[in-house]
């Protein structure tokens, strides 16, 4: 049993980014965007509707306050703000379940604050401890290895790990660099070949070579644009094949 | 019986507005802004514990997405923006209230935002529904007579209604415009005199010099600077000389 | 001969609006948003090459700070605040010109606050005399007839009048409101006609069935979409075959 | 000859920072906020006002599009970014000016831009860039042994260093950073004799103990406060009784 999960509702004002209608009925869990990094209170809502709609496992997906860049540009923030401004984003997402009578089911950080926490702790405490005062159900989603993680289970959060079917691995379980060769998996049918390996066996072969062991819920996915929905499509047609079931993350991390 | 309601938390980032530490223990209700006319989340954080800790009944201000003018200037939104924006900021404020243990009990539109909505049916509508559906348990204070009042009444909202001691009234309960000659009361022995009348016999001299009646639940007070503050220790005062209570909206305003 | 004028460097971040590599190569002026209602500082100076490039005429496109709304929806900012954000904005776009050793060679209001400084002579004046401050040599684009224009050569600025090819006018010479019935010309062929007509005899055939003057210098079209593209292509054609010159504003409006 | 400059125009729509009608009096240039890390376009034009009329120089004081930090918080953007948004705001502040028939004289980067820049040769290099392609004339004012200044004597700016009066310096003339023992001279009596003797020897006593010789043409004061006036009232009695002249940028940095 596995989770897809994609980013949804990033567009803002007469601006428009991704295909919702498409990816919402592929995945089975929605990251949404919370208004810091994109999206506005109109598109929330009606970006929260349409995943209660559909069914599928709804999350927030807080980022950056910085719309010119997408929150993908490191901000030196402090665990105190990122503590608050988590919490606004997710108050905000709530407001807009609340209204279809659905809740958060987990949080995943958008793009550089995804990023940053992975790798500082105390930054990472701070998101975490966010989640917990707001609703302790709340599932965090972050990157199999990383300082977030382990400042999840630190705070008392279930956690799920998510795997990146286009990029390459290190041996110690992190990302390879975007910078450095090799580091994005371009072959279509080897990246899905690791989806699958990864889901039945647990393993990734590193860029090393060598096999590592990583413990995977989720699978991050894209929707984009016409050729990444194919991808999606492609994964999900495998994944049927091969038998393992899609599932959004309340049915995959149970209460400990 | 009666309240006294004040805005609070009005600070942004690097820039203070508000003595908030000072009217906080004056008033029986805050007005907390929600980041969008003012404040940030990191200062709704503080200003949710401040109001908290001091016991005092909590509501959401919530405003135009214009920081640069305050959320004084008439915005043209449509009611759909008006629900979502509503939406939005309740959300953001009820996160930091949950993680204190504390409830909105109140909602108070700001600036521009209050004045149009007070005159515009359906932009209150707007705003009400998205309160309503939010969470029915939620007060609406808005001016006596108001558009805002009878949307909130429509959609099945508690209401309470507040009275400015430093203006003028029209035959129609309605506030006399700023523009007018005689809209201030700038006399505040009479200012005074006129609130302690509302309550007691539930009229107000007009402009017309006609007895008005208006039916009366909050006194709106400021904190912006000592002499407001002042103002409001003269009030408190003599509503205690004339063994007025002054309680939250919540002992006030009762479940139909 | 005739300007053909539109909206140009919209995008923001990673959002993009408007098919600007495409509709630069059919008009003779750019309208160039200036980071109030849309763009960013990149876009802004990769606008202005692609136009200093094209050797068109180069216009800022100053608006509301909104870009939630695009700048679309009404705000009651004072004449005070329209002197500034147009001198900030106007100010901000000519350090790209600068730098690329070209100049602002017009000023046309966007969206909401064209729509308004229409309408209300002391807002418009606000504009222009920002504009007259900033540099006297500045086209002033506004709709024939309005309070804008008005306001333009009450200040002393040249003015420029723009034609609606998709909007049908009443018979003052302002256009017919987008809410009544008949506002706009949905027939191609028409709306190129009354192109070539108000062109060519300075007339166009009011709502109303009568026919009416008006003093046109530029036509307003749009780079939205392929459909948008190819009615510009359309008129080109027509405008071609007709004899009629297409030029920037600089061209047509001599210096007094 | 020394110049002491200052930050002006902080202040944001309702939101009040400095006291820049008094220390507008003490200072020689002025390094005025352009709408990014603080002021709006109402406050910029007020202050390049006042300056002008003050006859002490203009300076731009471009910083992160952070509102919310007030650009004192690491923002990762590119060189390429930093040359627009550089260009962006000088170009702004340059409309005002232009109005009052006044120039920009200098660009001091404001808070975590300049800190980032002053370490980082290719950031650096975006913002001198931006501001030698809009004017070659103006000044660079930096930290003294920066790579700010290392790219704008590279790019081929004039270059202004500054000293600062509060803060300890390394045996390579950097400043101790703030997280270390003993980085701030809280004594205001040595704070002086350091900048007379900067001024008149060319030395400063380092955290070591040992004596670094830097070359000083402006001191940093400022304007928050009460307190932060005396201080640069005693400075500038004490440089007087020196027989040291106070002097705008322009009349110390002179073209090569």
């Amino acid at each position: 049993m596995i989770d897809l999960n994609s980013d949804l509702g990033e567009s803002f004002g007469a601006y428009t980014i991704g295909m919702d209608d498409e990816v919402i009925k592929l995945v089975s869990s929605a990251n949404i965007a919370c208004g810091f990094h994109a999206s506005d209170p109109v598109v929330m809502r009606r970006t929260v509707r349409m995943a209660a709609e559909a069914g599928i496992g709804i999350g927030a997906h807080p980022g950056f306050y910085d719309l010119m860049g997408f929150g993908r540009r490191n901000m030196n923030i402090s665990p105190k703000e990122a503590y608050a401004y988590v919490t606004y984003q997710l108050g905000a997402l709530s407001a807009f379940c609340k209204q279809q009578g659905v809740k958060i089911a987990h949080v995943k950080p958008h793009g550089a604050l995804y990023n940053m926490a992975g790798k500082d702790f105390e930054l990472a405490l701070g998101i975490c401890n966010a989640i917990y005062d707001f609703d302790q159900d709340i599932i965090l989603l972050g990157l199999s290895g990383s300082k977030m993680i382990e400042a999840g289970e630190h705070t008392g959060l279930r956690c799920a790990r998510e795997f990146f079917s286009d990029r390459a691995y290190e041996d110690d379980g992190s990302l390879r660099a975007r910078t450095k060769e090799g580091a994005m998996i371009e072959n279509e049918n080897e990246a899905i070949d690791r989806v699958v390996r990864i889901i039945k066996e647990g393993k990734v072969r590193a860029y090393s070579g060598n096999d590592i062991e990583l413990k995977i819920d989720s699978i991050c996915v894209h929707g984009d644009n016409a050729h990444a929905l194919d991808f999606v499509r492609i994964i999900r047609k495998r994944l049927s094949e091969e038998g393992i079931e899609i599932a959004p993350l309340s049915h995959i991390i149970h209460t400990s």
